[in-house]
Protein backbone atom coordinates (compact mmCIF):
# COMPACT_ATOMS: atom_id res chain seq x y z
CA UNK A 1 0.00 0.00 0.00
CA UNK A 2 3.12 1.99 -0.16
CA UNK A 3 2.35 2.84 -3.88
CA UNK A 4 -0.11 5.26 -2.64
CA UNK A 5 3.49 7.89 -1.64
CA UNK A 6 4.45 7.33 -5.20
CA UNK A 7 6.17 8.88 -7.66
CA UNK A 8 9.41 9.66 -4.80
CA UNK A 9 12.05 11.45 -5.31
CA UNK A 10 15.11 9.21 -5.80
CA UNK A 11 18.86 9.69 -4.55
CA UNK A 12 21.41 7.79 -4.01
CA UNK A 13 22.97 7.11 -0.80
CA UNK A 14 26.64 6.12 -0.61
CA UNK A 15 28.58 3.90 2.05
CA UNK A 16 32.19 2.59 1.85
CA UNK A 17 35.24 5.26 1.41
CA UNK A 18 36.67 6.28 -1.55
CA UNK A 19 38.58 2.80 -2.35
CA UNK A 20 35.84 0.67 -2.15
CA UNK A 21 32.36 2.94 -2.71
CA UNK A 22 28.99 1.12 -2.57
CA UNK A 23 26.46 3.20 -3.98
CA UNK A 24 22.05 2.40 -3.74
CA UNK A 25 19.34 3.84 -5.14
CA UNK A 26 16.94 5.12 -2.28
CA UNK A 27 13.61 6.69 -2.19
CA UNK A 28 12.91 6.56 1.14
CA UNK A 29 14.62 9.41 2.30
CA UNK A 30 13.16 12.50 4.45
CA UNK A 31 14.23 15.75 6.17
CA UNK A 32 13.98 15.34 10.10
CA UNK A 33 14.94 18.65 11.55
CA UNK A 34 15.73 22.24 11.18
CA UNK A 35 17.93 22.43 14.08
CA UNK A 36 20.03 20.35 14.60
CA UNK A 37 20.20 19.71 10.57
CA UNK A 38 18.70 15.78 10.19
CA UNK A 39 17.70 13.49 7.95
CA UNK A 40 16.50 10.30 7.68
CA UNK A 41 16.46 7.10 5.45
CA UNK A 42 15.12 3.61 5.87
CA UNK A 43 17.46 0.93 4.36
CA UNK A 44 16.31 -2.99 4.41
CA UNK A 45 17.58 -4.76 7.07
CA UNK A 46 19.20 -7.39 5.21
CA UNK A 47 21.10 -4.51 2.70
CA UNK A 48 25.08 -4.45 2.55
CA UNK A 49 24.70 -0.40 2.40
CA UNK A 50 23.10 -0.92 6.24
CA UNK A 51 26.00 -2.84 7.21
CA UNK A 52 28.36 -0.78 5.82
CA UNK A 53 26.73 2.47 7.37
CA UNK A 54 26.81 0.47 10.83
CA UNK A 55 30.26 -0.16 10.75
CA UNK A 56 31.08 3.20 9.61
CA UNK A 57 28.84 5.92 10.86
CA UNK A 58 28.70 8.17 8.24
CA UNK A 59 26.70 7.95 4.50
CA UNK A 60 26.29 10.44 1.68
CA UNK A 61 23.22 11.69 0.08
CA UNK A 62 23.26 11.78 -3.34
CA UNK A 63 21.35 13.92 -5.64
CA UNK A 64 21.35 12.08 -9.44
CA UNK A 65 19.99 13.86 -12.32
CA UNK A 66 18.07 12.12 -15.00
CA UNK A 67 21.44 11.92 -16.67
CA UNK A 68 22.70 9.80 -14.77
CA UNK A 69 20.17 7.25 -15.09
CA UNK A 70 21.51 4.22 -16.17
CA UNK A 71 23.32 4.37 -13.02
CA UNK A 72 20.53 5.26 -10.89
CA UNK A 73 19.42 2.31 -12.28
CA UNK A 74 22.22 -0.07 -11.65
CA UNK A 75 22.72 1.07 -8.19
CA UNK A 76 19.24 0.15 -7.60
CA UNK A 77 19.28 -3.51 -8.79
CA UNK A 78 22.58 -4.98 -8.27
CA UNK A 79 23.10 -6.08 -4.98
CA UNK A 80 27.22 -4.69 -3.69
CA UNK A 81 27.79 -7.62 -1.66
CA UNK A 82 27.30 -9.53 -4.81
CA UNK A 83 29.64 -7.68 -7.56
CA UNK A 84 31.25 -4.78 -7.91
CA UNK A 85 28.66 -2.75 -9.42
CA UNK A 86 31.05 0.43 -9.01
CA UNK A 87 32.71 -1.07 -12.37
CA UNK A 88 29.73 -1.25 -14.74
CA UNK A 89 28.88 2.55 -13.67
CA UNK A 90 30.20 5.59 -15.12
CA UNK A 91 30.04 8.29 -11.73
CA UNK A 92 33.15 9.23 -10.40
CA UNK A 93 33.78 8.57 -6.54
CA UNK A 94 35.49 11.69 -4.81
CA UNK A 95 36.62 12.61 -1.06
CA UNK A 96 33.86 14.14 0.85
CA UNK A 97 34.75 16.71 3.23
CA UNK A 98 33.41 15.43 6.48
CA UNK A 99 32.66 11.68 6.24
CA UNK A 100 34.54 8.57 5.22
CA UNK A 101 31.83 7.88 2.54
CA UNK A 102 32.92 9.16 -1.05
CA UNK A 103 30.46 11.82 -2.61
CA UNK A 104 29.66 11.81 -6.42
CA UNK A 105 31.49 14.21 -8.86
CA UNK A 106 28.61 14.26 -11.31
CA UNK A 107 25.46 14.42 -8.78
CA UNK A 108 24.01 17.63 -8.57
CA UNK A 109 24.47 17.32 -4.86
CA UNK A 110 26.62 15.60 -1.98
CA UNK A 111 25.21 15.90 2.06
CA UNK A 112 27.28 14.52 3.94
CA UNK A 113 25.84 12.80 6.77
CA UNK A 114 27.03 11.55 10.56
CA UNK A 115 25.07 8.90 11.77
CA UNK A 116 23.63 10.22 15.43
CA UNK A 117 20.59 7.68 15.87
CA UNK A 118 19.06 4.94 14.78
CA UNK A 119 15.49 2.96 14.74
CA UNK A 120 14.48 -0.81 13.51
CA UNK A 121 11.01 0.61 11.52
CA UNK A 122 9.58 -3.40 10.47
CA UNK A 123 11.76 -4.63 7.53
CA UNK A 124 14.12 -1.68 7.11
CA UNK A 125 16.62 0.11 9.72
CA UNK A 126 15.76 4.22 9.61
CA UNK A 127 18.90 5.89 9.85
CA UNK A 128 19.08 9.25 11.54
CA UNK A 129 21.95 11.65 10.15
CA UNK A 130 23.00 14.48 10.52
CA UNK A 131 24.15 17.14 7.83
CA UNK A 132 27.74 17.82 8.61
CA UNK A 133 28.69 19.47 4.92
CA UNK A 134 26.97 19.49 1.84
CA UNK A 135 28.83 20.13 -1.62
CA UNK A 136 26.66 21.08 -4.62
CA UNK A 137 26.49 22.38 -8.55
CA UNK A 138 25.27 25.96 -9.54
CA UNK A 139 21.70 24.80 -9.63
CA UNK A 140 21.11 25.29 -5.60
CA UNK A 141 22.72 28.25 -5.39
CA UNK A 142 19.53 30.03 -4.83
CA UNK A 143 17.23 29.78 -1.75
CA UNK A 144 15.22 27.31 -4.22
CA UNK A 145 16.62 24.83 -6.29
CA UNK A 146 16.79 25.93 -9.95
CA UNK A 147 14.35 23.51 -11.26
CA UNK A 148 14.10 24.79 -15.02
CA UNK A 149 17.68 23.60 -15.84
CA UNK A 150 18.06 20.63 -12.95
CA UNK A 151 16.24 17.42 -13.74
CA UNK A 152 15.86 15.80 -11.06
CA UNK A 153 14.75 11.78 -10.93
CA UNK A 154 11.75 10.04 -9.69
CA UNK A 155 10.74 6.74 -8.95
CA UNK A 156 6.98 5.95 -10.25
CA UNK A 157 6.77 2.60 -8.65
CA UNK A 158 8.02 -1.22 -8.31
CA UNK A 159 7.12 -4.40 -10.07
CA UNK A 160 7.57 -4.74 -13.50
CA UNK A 161 7.15 -1.57 -15.22
CA UNK A 162 9.66 0.16 -13.07
CA UNK A 163 10.09 3.49 -14.11
CA UNK A 164 11.46 6.64 -13.41
CA UNK A 165 10.83 9.86 -14.13
CA UNK A 166 12.31 13.36 -14.34
CA UNK A 167 10.04 16.26 -15.85
CA UNK A 168 8.76 13.75 -18.32
CA UNK A 169 8.16 10.14 -18.14
CA UNK A 170 10.91 8.34 -18.93
CA UNK A 171 10.27 4.63 -19.52
CA UNK A 172 13.46 1.88 -18.82
CA UNK B 1 21.05 22.48 4.03
CA UNK B 2 17.70 20.15 3.75
CA UNK B 3 16.92 22.73 0.38
CA UNK B 4 19.20 20.07 -1.43
CA UNK B 5 16.60 17.41 -1.34
CA UNK B 6 14.00 19.58 -2.86
CA UNK B 7 11.73 19.68 -4.56
CA UNK B 8 9.32 17.45 -3.08
CA UNK B 9 6.23 15.33 -2.60
CA UNK B 10 3.10 17.53 -0.86
CA UNK B 11 1.11 15.27 1.60
CA UNK B 12 -1.82 16.63 4.00
CA UNK B 13 -1.31 15.31 7.24
CA UNK B 14 -5.19 14.92 8.42
CA UNK B 15 -5.33 14.79 12.95
CA UNK B 16 -8.61 15.11 15.12
CA UNK B 17 -11.80 13.44 14.31
CA UNK B 18 -14.09 14.09 11.74
CA UNK B 19 -16.55 16.86 13.37
CA UNK B 20 -12.77 18.92 14.08
CA UNK B 21 -10.61 18.09 11.69
CA UNK B 22 -7.34 19.69 11.11
CA UNK B 23 -5.29 18.85 7.72
CA UNK B 24 -1.69 19.88 7.93
CA UNK B 25 0.91 20.32 5.25
CA UNK B 26 3.64 18.18 5.07
CA UNK B 27 6.72 17.19 2.72
CA UNK B 28 8.35 15.00 5.56
CA UNK B 29 6.95 11.70 4.89
CA UNK B 30 8.51 8.66 4.14
CA UNK B 31 7.80 4.56 3.48
CA UNK B 32 9.86 2.79 6.15
CA UNK B 33 8.73 -1.04 6.01
CA UNK B 34 7.07 -3.34 3.29
CA UNK B 35 5.98 -5.81 5.99
CA UNK B 36 4.46 -4.20 8.03
CA UNK B 37 3.53 -1.70 5.75
CA UNK B 38 4.79 1.36 7.61
CA UNK B 39 5.46 4.86 7.16
CA UNK B 40 7.14 7.40 8.32
CA UNK B 41 6.02 11.66 9.38
CA UNK B 42 8.14 14.10 11.14
CA UNK B 43 5.57 16.95 12.24
CA UNK B 44 7.62 20.01 13.61
CA UNK B 45 7.60 19.62 17.73
CA UNK B 46 5.81 22.76 18.68
CA UNK B 47 3.05 22.09 15.75
CA UNK B 48 -1.15 21.51 17.26
CA UNK B 49 -1.17 18.18 14.75
CA UNK B 50 1.44 16.57 16.78
CA UNK B 51 -0.19 17.17 19.97
CA UNK B 52 -3.85 15.54 18.20
CA UNK B 53 -1.74 12.65 16.78
CA UNK B 54 -0.35 12.08 19.92
CA UNK B 55 -3.47 12.39 21.82
CA UNK B 56 -5.71 9.93 19.43
CA UNK B 57 -3.23 7.71 17.82
CA UNK B 58 -4.00 7.72 14.74
CA UNK B 59 -3.61 9.99 11.63
CA UNK B 60 -4.52 10.26 7.65
CA UNK B 61 -2.09 10.77 4.92
CA UNK B 62 -4.14 12.33 2.42
CA UNK B 63 -2.87 12.49 -1.69
CA UNK B 64 -3.83 16.20 -2.79
CA UNK B 65 -3.72 16.93 -6.63
CA UNK B 66 -2.75 19.96 -7.87
CA UNK B 67 -6.29 20.68 -8.41
CA UNK B 68 -6.41 21.50 -4.62
CA UNK B 69 -3.45 23.54 -4.11
CA UNK B 70 -5.00 26.79 -2.55
CA UNK B 71 -6.26 24.62 -0.12
CA UNK B 72 -2.65 22.71 0.28
CA UNK B 73 -1.42 26.42 0.57
CA UNK B 74 -3.76 26.85 3.48
CA UNK B 75 -3.33 23.85 5.07
CA UNK B 76 0.77 24.72 5.54
CA UNK B 77 0.03 27.93 6.63
CA UNK B 78 -2.68 28.36 9.01
CA UNK B 79 -2.18 26.71 12.26
CA UNK B 80 -5.28 25.17 12.93
CA UNK B 81 -4.75 25.84 17.38
CA UNK B 82 -5.40 29.65 16.17
CA UNK B 83 -8.20 29.52 13.93
CA UNK B 84 -10.71 27.33 12.23
CA UNK B 85 -8.93 26.99 8.98
CA UNK B 86 -11.04 24.46 7.68
CA UNK B 87 -13.80 26.92 7.42
CA UNK B 88 -11.52 28.59 4.69
CA UNK B 89 -11.31 25.42 2.57
CA UNK B 90 -13.63 23.90 0.03
CA UNK B 91 -11.99 20.36 1.53
CA UNK B 92 -14.43 17.90 2.48
CA UNK B 93 -13.99 15.70 5.80
CA UNK B 94 -15.04 12.28 5.74
CA UNK B 95 -15.20 9.22 8.23
CA UNK B 96 -12.21 7.33 7.95
CA UNK B 97 -12.70 3.23 7.75
CA UNK B 98 -10.35 2.10 10.46
CA UNK B 99 -8.72 4.90 12.28
CA UNK B 100 -10.70 8.29 13.75
CA UNK B 101 -9.09 10.78 11.76
CA UNK B 102 -10.97 11.69 8.92
CA UNK B 103 -9.61 11.05 5.19
CA UNK B 104 -10.48 14.00 2.59
CA UNK B 105 -13.18 13.13 -0.43
CA UNK B 106 -11.46 15.23 -3.28
CA UNK B 107 -7.84 13.52 -2.33
CA UNK B 108 -6.54 11.08 -4.76
CA UNK B 109 -5.76 8.29 -1.99
CA UNK B 110 -6.42 8.66 1.88
CA UNK B 111 -3.98 6.22 3.98
CA UNK B 112 -5.19 5.42 7.62
CA UNK B 113 -2.37 4.75 10.17
CA UNK B 114 -2.10 3.83 13.23
CA UNK B 115 0.67 4.96 15.03
CA UNK B 116 2.70 2.57 16.30
CA UNK B 117 5.93 4.50 17.45
CA UNK B 118 7.41 7.58 17.59
CA UNK B 119 10.99 9.14 18.24
CA UNK B 120 12.59 12.63 18.86
CA UNK B 121 14.46 13.84 16.09
CA UNK B 122 16.10 17.01 16.96
CA UNK B 123 13.25 20.08 16.60
CA UNK B 124 10.50 17.38 15.30
CA UNK B 125 8.61 14.28 16.88
CA UNK B 126 8.86 11.62 13.94
CA UNK B 127 5.62 8.98 13.96
CA UNK B 128 6.04 6.01 12.40
CA UNK B 129 2.39 4.52 11.32
CA UNK B 130 1.46 1.38 10.55
CA UNK B 131 -1.14 1.75 7.55
CA UNK B 132 -4.46 -0.33 8.58
CA UNK B 133 -6.31 1.03 5.16
CA UNK B 134 -6.02 3.14 2.00
CA UNK B 135 -8.84 4.37 -0.25
CA UNK B 136 -8.04 5.79 -3.47
CA UNK B 137 -9.28 7.06 -6.72
CA UNK B 138 -8.69 5.29 -10.18
CA UNK B 139 -5.48 6.80 -10.70
CA UNK B 140 -4.08 4.19 -8.01
CA UNK B 141 -6.33 0.77 -10.26
CA UNK B 142 -2.87 -0.15 -11.67
CA UNK B 143 0.67 -1.04 -9.63
CA UNK B 144 2.04 1.97 -10.80
CA UNK B 145 0.04 5.32 -10.46
CA UNK B 146 -1.47 6.90 -13.63
CA UNK B 147 0.60 9.83 -13.71
CA UNK B 148 -0.39 11.22 -16.85
CA UNK B 149 -4.11 12.00 -15.61
CA UNK B 150 -2.73 12.11 -12.04
CA UNK B 151 -1.00 15.77 -11.16
CA UNK B 152 0.12 15.35 -8.27
CA UNK B 153 2.08 18.20 -5.79
CA UNK B 154 5.47 19.21 -5.14
CA UNK B 155 7.13 21.58 -3.18
CA UNK B 156 10.24 23.38 -4.42
CA UNK B 157 11.67 25.46 -1.16
CA UNK B 158 10.63 27.34 1.65
CA UNK B 159 11.31 31.17 2.38
CA UNK B 160 9.22 33.96 0.53
CA UNK B 161 9.49 32.56 -2.77
CA UNK B 162 7.93 29.49 -1.76
CA UNK B 163 6.42 27.50 -4.72
CA UNK B 164 4.37 24.17 -5.89
CA UNK B 165 5.15 22.21 -8.48
CA UNK B 166 3.17 19.34 -10.06
CA UNK B 167 4.30 18.72 -13.61
CA UNK B 168 4.38 22.18 -14.48
CA UNK B 169 5.71 24.95 -12.08
CA UNK B 170 3.34 26.92 -10.87
CA UNK B 171 3.73 30.08 -9.12
CA UNK B 172 1.35 31.01 -6.59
Amino acid sequence: MLRYLYPMRTFLIVAGDVKKPNPMTADWVTPLSFNPQLVGIAIGKSRYTRRLIEEQGDFVIAVPTIELLRDVWLAGSVSGARENKVERMSLTFIKSKKVKAPSIKECAANIECRVVNSFETGDHIFFVGEIVNVTASDAFKNDTPDIANYKFVMHVGRGPNFTYQSDELIKL
